[in-house]
């Protein structure tokens, strides 16, 4: 490892020459190219330099990754041994106990498994504050991360007094299983109108976050370093895509990749989406790479009632490699195990810092991420252009390759989804995720070419089984 | 001025070493010492060695300032050179005109005069998101200044449409003369939710800047460089107090200032003040320091209605130091031309950042920096501690030695300001602002020793004043 970093130092200047013409050649429009991964083309040649080294040279001269530097170095991973899990859990026993939400378990996934590496535990005060107001964290070392979203957990005034003293508590799971220890705990002000303010930029009421989690929620937060007695489980039949980050980096490894692009979504995939991940990896491939890796994305946590529901989401997309119209062998489908909060430019950092620690050294991103309608105004709750703004100048995120969206639409002359050419405004059909909703609830096909065949049939059945089941609070949300 | 900067790192290790001996042994809470001016205690050095340099090397041994570095490195100062103002007056009036209100115009002052450096004019929109989201700006070179306050100018629609595609226009003050120009403009949307929930963690009516600035303001920002036509001047008897950062480096250079402490404030100065900062110098002295000055900044633009004006602030300063309880040979009294925004955490960052432009390396903060009450709910806006937990994070402010305020309070067994000693709680008498001036305003005195007796004279004669106007709207503001 200690090689490779000398190599990047030596090489620096030529590599970034030869990447840059390429990058100018091909017109492609990211950042700086030295914020991509570096070492990616040095990859072969760091394998064979190792293969050649001597006996008591290997350990540290095997190259075990190129993949993006985790932030803060190393990829945090708070899932307790095995052989410590017993006594960890006798010692449990003897702490003051907190109750979690299904949500706060969304988190203590999260944070278990390394996505907002480096942060080891729910915030405390000093983390809380800088992620509120900073947008990031600055390290021991002086180095910055990024960290938009403040990560903490909430407790009332009763569970407070029940902690007194306590340096440590144990974390209790929805279903009463010991999940794990919060330890060398801090608590402090729960101010949940500041948190509102700061994080959405409005505190209007109807923000889905809110109205589920930090309205009903405690006056106190309660930070700490967290210990998992074992890896976070659903058993809903999706947790095989639930691959941790430290899993992606292997996959990533196994396949060689030297780029690993990532797409955040929660919605089903249309021929849009999949024409922009495709014409992205032929931009990869043009701009020298050998074999870009699409991370399809998916977030797996919490979502508003009229998002489509997770499972549903997952056969889609299964059908759309199915279909071909993303390549299997050039693409990983994972589940994201974070909940949404509809926080527009303050969560894109989110979605993108954690795919660094997945691997991800590009990250592409749409118009209006994690945006959403005003709540109680007709209009954006965001600028849809504010998130790819913020995102390119968000400190911490230097390292990683932001890729705009490119609009794509539905061409009426050319029967399919294509990039929207404004010089032919009227030919392109913008097809809404409420419109395409709409066409699956009446039975209806949308325009040949919106979505493969396949995926379109999970939505469908979907729909279907709403009306079957007639809801009147469901149809009540599937209106909203 | 190279020279200085290969000596600073030369020296690095060694200086720390001697810096940090005194820090501990004085047990002085700072951040460490490193961020203070490591160029200080070599002041008297650098000097000698530039007499002795050779004549041709002149221009680059002379170090002209030990003083902390301005933000970006060079002080922006943006008001035009005599020699051209004809021509540029006779470039604006072919310019669409945007009028200012007094708020603008105070914002106009600050960037003319290089507080808030680097920035050079209005925000573009780059700008603003950074501030708002980030409380700071990435520079081309990849630092990082402060910037915590979004410095926007708003125009409505109907300026807006007036502008046209104009690339410049003329900026025309409240009094109908012309101010400056702004060139290159950008104009971008006023999201007023937006500002107002990231800027004060709140959205409650009743915040006395948006009321006054933000509500009434247009649904636009415009952006650009700023050229001021000439100094802005008040002519209200207080303009030789309005120092600019050039002057008070001047002046603090004159005075061979090796150590600069500012103290920011929009009230009165009492005994416990003064105590603070006559404790502060004791201590700069304690660590190795031979001649810190305080720069006593009271805050000269907008504050909101029930605070003491700003001509009978000075008068009651004035007398502060005419009285000797601050010694006038180690002080100077300017104002500081920003208006106050109530913004508590995120204003604090910008009082300090515009004292590090005007040369000061040390900044004394207090409890509930520019906090004030909520507006709606009976509490303070803030947590007291954040301002000065989150100024000790902020990025960019790294090199600011951060002051914690000590609580000072009336000892009535010792008869004077003391700092608090919680062993003995109930020997002290905590006389807040509304007590104060109820003391004033119903012609009481306060106890000995609170307030020096002339400082006391002048709050007594104000509040005097307005009994005798009997004006039943002022009367309502003190009593708010």
């Amino acid at each position: 490892m200690s090689l490779t970093i000398r190599l990047h130092i030596t090489n620096t200047a030529q590599l970034h020459s030869t990447i840059k013409k390429c990058h100018y050649r091909t017109k492609f429009k990211t950042k700086p190219i030295y914020h991509s991964n570096p070492f990616a083309p040095y990859l072969l040649i760091h394998k064979e330099m190792a293969s050649l080294s001597s006996p008591s040279n290997k350990g540290s001269l095997v190259v075990k990754s190129s993949l993006i530097e985790p932030d803060g170095g190393q990829l945090v991973d708070l899932v307790v041994p095995e052989i410590q899990r017993a006594a960890k859990i006798s010692d449990a026993e003897t702490m003051p106990k907190v109750r979690l939400t299904k949500i706060d378990l969304e988190w203590v996934h999260v944070i278990s498994e390394g996505w907002a590496s480096p942060l080891k535990g729910f915030m405390r005060e000093d983390e809380y504050l800088q992620s509120l107001h900073f947008n990031c964290l600055r390290m021991k070392d002086g180095s910055v991360v990024n960290m938009s979203l403040p990560i903490v957990l909430a407790i009332d005034d009763e569970v407070k007094e029940r902690i007194g003293v306590s340096n440590n508590v144990a974390l209790i799971g929805p279903n009463d299983d010991l999940v794990g220890i919060l330890r060398s705990i801090e608590i402090y002000k729960h101010n949940k109108e500041e948190r509102i303010a700061r994080t959405w930029g409005t505190t209007a009421p109807g923000l889905p976050y809110v109205e589920e989690v930090i309205t009903p929620a405690g006056n106190w937060l309660i930070g700490g370093d967290l210990e998992v007695l074992q890896p976070i489980k659903y058993n809903d039949g999706l947790d095989h895509y639930r691959l941790s980050p430290q899993q992606l980096r292997k996959e990533f490894d196994k396949r060689q990749a030297d780029a690993v692009f990532a797409f955040q979504l929660r919605n089903p995939v249309h021929n849009g989406h999949a024409l922009l991940m495709n014409d992205t990896r032929r931009r990869l491939l043009e701009s020298g790479y050998k074999n870009p890796i699409l991370l399809l994305h998916p977030l797996g946590g919490f979502v508003k009632a009229d998002d489509v529901p997770l499972d549903v989401r997952m056969e889609q997309h299964s059908k759309v490699l199915e279909d071909g119209v993303l390549d299997p062998e050039t693409t990983i489908v994972a589940i994201f195990p974070s909940p949404m909060l509809y926080a527009g430019p303050t969560e894109v950092q989110w979605h993108a810092k954690a795919r660094i620690n997945a691997g991800a050294n590009f990250y592409i991103v749409g118009r209006d991420p994690a945006g959403m309608g005003h709540p109680t105004e007709k209009r954006d709750l965001y600028d849809p252009d504010h998130g790819k703004k913020v995102l390119s100048m968000a400190p911490g995120l230097e390292k990683l390759n932001i890729l705009p969206f490119r609009v794509a639409a539905y061409d009426t002359v050319e029967k399919k989804m294509a990039f929207f050419d404004p010089s032919r405004a009227k030919d392109f059909l913008f097809i809404s995720g409420t419109k395409m909703r709409t066409y699956a609830r009446n039975g209806e096909n949308p325009p040949d070419g919106f979505m493969c065949p396949k995926g379109w049939q999970v939505l469908v059945k979907y729909y279907e089984s709403f009306q079957a089941e007639d809801s009147p609070q469901k149809q009540t949300v599937l209106s909203a």
